[in-house]
C-alpha cells in the first residue's frame, strides 16, 4: 500500500469505510486488554518463586557483618545488599544506600528534602520563587508528577537516540541558577528504550551548572533490563558517578535503582547512590525518618540471588520472557504500517517500552479508539509534563503485562486505530 | 536505710566512700550492656520465626479479592491487612492504609506533607511564621526529632498518670492557632508506661481548636503489648477515631500503628487510621510518593496470624519474655531504692519502657556513671524536646534486649550509681 498522505481523498473515502468495518467487527471480539503500565506478567513473576523460599525459619538471619536484620538499626543497608544494588547500578558499595520497596519514593523523598532543607545546606526551595526540572521527552510520567507536586516548573528538552539534547541540556543549566535538576532515564529510557551515549553522559558529567543545587536525578531503573541475548543487542551505559568525578563535580548526580522489575514489583528493595557529601546529607535527613528499612528483604534479595552472575542470569530469564512479547508488536507495527508514514516506532534492545509516534493531533483520538475496543494504553501525553504533548502524537506502548498472543491481537487493533485515525486526520476530520 | 536527705553530712561522706568502694569494684565486672532503646530481645524475636514460613513458593500469593500482592497497585494496602491492623488499633478498616516498615516513616511524612503542602488544603506550614506542637514529656526522642527537623517550636505538657495535663493542652490548643499538633502514646507512653484515661480520651476528642489544621498525632505503638495475663492489668483505651466522630471533630486525629514490636522490628509493616477527608489528602500526595507499599510482608502478616486472635496469642508470648525483665528492674529498684528519696519510677502494665526520675540535677550524672561501668541508657534529656530535661531528671529505662539475668545485673549497677550521684548532690558536690 502506498503511503497514505499520497492518497487522494475518493481513495482515503474508501480505505476509511473499510477501515471502520474492520472496527466494527474488532470491537465485537470483546477484547480486554491492559497495556497502560510497565506491570510484570504474572509469567515473569513466577520466574522469581524461589525468592520466597531464600530465607526460612531454619536460616541464619545475620548478615555477614553479624547484624540481625529482624532488629532496628543499620540505616543504609545491610553490606551485602549495598553490595548487590553496587553491582546492578555499576558503582562502589560505599556510594549506595539501600532503602524500601520504590526508587520513585527515594527520588520523592529527594526532591522533597530539598524543597524542605535544601540540598547539602543550600536555600530550601520552598524559599525560592522559582525552581525549574530539565525534563527529556517523551518520559516517565510519576518522574514529571513528583516535580510538579512540588511546584516546580518544568522545562521540556527533546530526546535523541542518543539522550537528551545536550545543547539544550548545557544551555539551561550552565546560564539558568533556577535550574536545580533534570530527570534522566539514561538506560532503555521509558518509554523510548534508548540509552545515553558515552559522550552524552560524560557531556552531563562536564556540565558547569549556574546552580550549585543542581543536580542530575539519574534514575537506572533498567540498568540490567536487556531483551536479547546476544551482546551486540545489550547497551551499555557509562557510570555517571566516576565520570562525575573524573569531571570535577563529584555531588552532581543522584543514581536511583530498585529490583521492582527483578524480583517482585510489590516486594522488591531499591538504593541510591552518590557522592559521600551527598550521602551525609540524606542519611542527616533520614535518620529523623527512620530507623531503618526492611533488612529481612534485603537479606532475602542477597540470598536468592547469591550475587550480581545471579541477578544477570535471572534477568536473562525475564529476558526470554519479555522478547517475543516486544517482538510480537513490532512484528504487526513493520507488516500493517511500514511505508505508511502514518507512524514510526522504537525497537528498543530492553526496558519495559515502545514508542510510537503517530501523525501530529492523532494520539488521543488513537488511544481512545482502542479503548472504546477494549484495549487500555497509557494515556496520551502522559509521557509529557503536565500531562499535554504539543504535537498530541506520542503513545507509550507497554508490552510487558499481556502474553505474546494478547500483544498480537492488542497490537493488531492498535494499527487498526492508527490507520483510521490516520485517514480521519488527513480527511480533516479529527 | 533512712531517707538520704534526713542524713548528717557525716553519714553522707561515710556512705560515699562506701558506695565509690562498691562503683569501683562494679567497674571492675566489665559489664557491657545496652538498654538505650526498645529493642525487642533475639528470643522476642525467635517467637516470630514462623513469620518467614507463612509464604513459601507453594503458597497462593493473591489477597483474598485477587489481588496479584507481587506486583504492582493497590497503594492503600491489601484488604486483609488493612483488617488486621485495625483490629491491632481497634478501629474500622476502611479508616486505614497499610504503608511500609515503620510508623515514623508515616508520622514524618505526615508532618512533612503538612509542611510543603498544608493539612487538607490549608496553608503549607512552610509559609507561616510559626508553628507549634504540644509535647508531653518525658515524651518519645523520635517524635521531637521530627518537629525540630521542620523547625516547629515544642512546648512542653507534663504528664501524668491519666494522660497529658489536659487543661494546659486545652488552653492551648483552643487559644493558640499557632499549635498546628500535639504528639501522643497514648497507651503504655513512651516512656512512663501511662495509659490515657476514658476522660483525657474525651477531653481530647472535645478540643476546640483554634486552628482549623490542628491534629493529634496519636502513636498508638503499643496498643497490643501488655505485659501481663490477668485483665486488671491489662490497660484499655478508648478508640479516638470514634470519640472524635461523635464530638463532631472527625478530622482531628491521626493513629499511627505498627507490627515493629509484634513481628520484626526491622521487617513489620505499618498503618495510618483516620478520618474519609484525611485519608483523601494523604492518598492524593501518597500517590505521587510510591506506587505501593511491600504487599508480600502485608500478606505474609496476615497468613502468620490468620487474625487478630492470632496476633492476642503471640503478644501473650511477647509478654511472657518481657515480663521477667520488667520485674527483675522493678523488684532492684524497690528493695534498694525503696524509702530513700532519691528516685521515683513507673510500674507500667505494658509497653517497652521504665521512666525513672532521680533527684533533680542528677540524671546526666547517673547516666555518664553507668556508662563509665559499661552500662548504656538512653540519653539524659532524650526524653526531652531539643535533648533538654529543664529539671536533669528523667531517665529511661529500656528492658527489651538483654536477658533477665543481664537486666538484674544492668539495675544493680544502675541503682549504685543513683545512690553515688545522690550523696554527691546532697554534698553539694554537683
Amino acid at each position: 500500500m502506498k503511503p497514505y498522505c499520497e492518497m487522494s481523498a475518493e481513495e482515503l473515502k474508501t480505505l476509511k469505510s473499510e477501515l471502520e468495518k474492520q472496527y466494527e467487527d474488532a470491537k465485537g471480539k470483546g477484547l480486554k486488554l491492559d497495556m497502560s503500565r510497565g506491570k510484570p506478567s504474572p509469567a515473569q513473576l513466577d520466574l522469581s518463586a524461589g525468592f520466597l523460599d531464600a530465607l526460612s525459619s531454619s536460616d541464619c538471619l545475620k548478615s555477614e557483618n553479624g547484624t540481625d536484620t529482624r532488629n532496628y538499626g543499620v540505616m543504609d543497608g545491610i553490606s551485602e545488599a549495598k553490595k548487590l544494588m553496587a553491582d546492578i547500578m555499576g558503582v562502589k558499595p560505599d556510594s549506595v544506600i539501600v532503602c524500601g520497596n520504590a526508587s520513585l519514593n527515594i527520588m520523592f523523598d529527594t526532591v522533597a528534602r530539598s524543597f524542605t532543607h535544601g540540598v547539602n545546606g543550600g536555600t530550601p526551595w520552598c524559599k525560592l520563587d522559582k525552581v525549574k526540572f530539565l525534563c527529556p521527552v517523551p518520559g516517565y510520567d510519576r518522574h514529571f508528577r513528583v516535580t510538579e507536586y512540588f511546584g516546580i516548573e518544568m522545562i521540556t528538552i527533546p530526546m535523541t537516540p542518543q539522550g537528551p539534547d545536550m545543547d539544550m541540556v548545557e544551555s539551561f543549566v550552565n546560564q539558568d541558577p533556577a535550574v536545580k535538576g533534570i530527570w534522566c532515564v539514561p538506560k532503555y529510557s521509558n518509554p523510548q528504550g534508548y540509552s545515553y551515549s558515552d559522550e552524552t553522559v560524560r557531556r552531563f558529567a562536564n556540565l558547569a551548572p549556574a546552580a550549585e543545587d543542581f543536580r542530575i536525578y539519574w534514575d537506572n531503573a533498567y540498568a540490567i533490563h536487556h531483551l536479547y541475548e546476544e551482546k551486540e543487542r545489550q547497551d551499555e551505559l557509562l557510570d555517571i558517578l566516576s565520570e562525575c568525578e573524573k569531571a570535577g563535580n563529584p555531588d552532581m548526580v543522584y543514581e536511583f535503582a530498585s529490583t521492582s522489575k527483578v524480583t517482585y514489583a510489590g516486594g522488591g528493595i531499591s538504593a541510591v547512590a552518590t557522592s559521600p557529601a551527598n550521602l551525609d546529607w540524606i542519611k542527616k535527613s533520614m535518620t529523623v525518618q527512620t530507623i531503618g528499612f526492611d533488612k529481612v528483604n534485603q537479606l532475602r534479595h542477597v540470598r536468592f540471588f547469591k550475587d550480581f552472575e545471579g541477578v544477570k542470569k535471572h534477568m536473562m530469564k525475564h529476558a526470554a520472557s519479555m522478547r517475543p512479547k516486544f517482538r510480537a508488536v513490532i512484528e504487526v507495527l513493520e507488516k500493517e504500517l511500514g511505508g505508511l508514514g502514518i507512524g514510526s516506532w522504537t525497537d528498543p534492545n530492553g526496558g519495559y517500552f515502545i514508542s510510537f509516534d503517530a501523525m501530529p493531533g492523532c494520539a488521543k483520538a488513537i488511544v481512545a479508539k482502542c479503548k472504546e475496543a477494549g484495549v487500555v494504553l497509557t494515556g496520551a501525553g502522559a509521557t509529557f509534563p503536565y500531562g499535554k504533548d504539543p504535537e498530541d502524537k506520542n503513545i507509550r506502548i507497554a508490552p510487558s503485562f499481556p502474553s505474546p498472543e494478547e500483544m498480537a491481537q492488542a497490537t493488531d487493533l492498535f494499527v487498526l486505530c492508527v490507520k483510521l485515525v490516520s485517514v480521519e486526520k488527513l480527511l480533516g476530520e479529527v
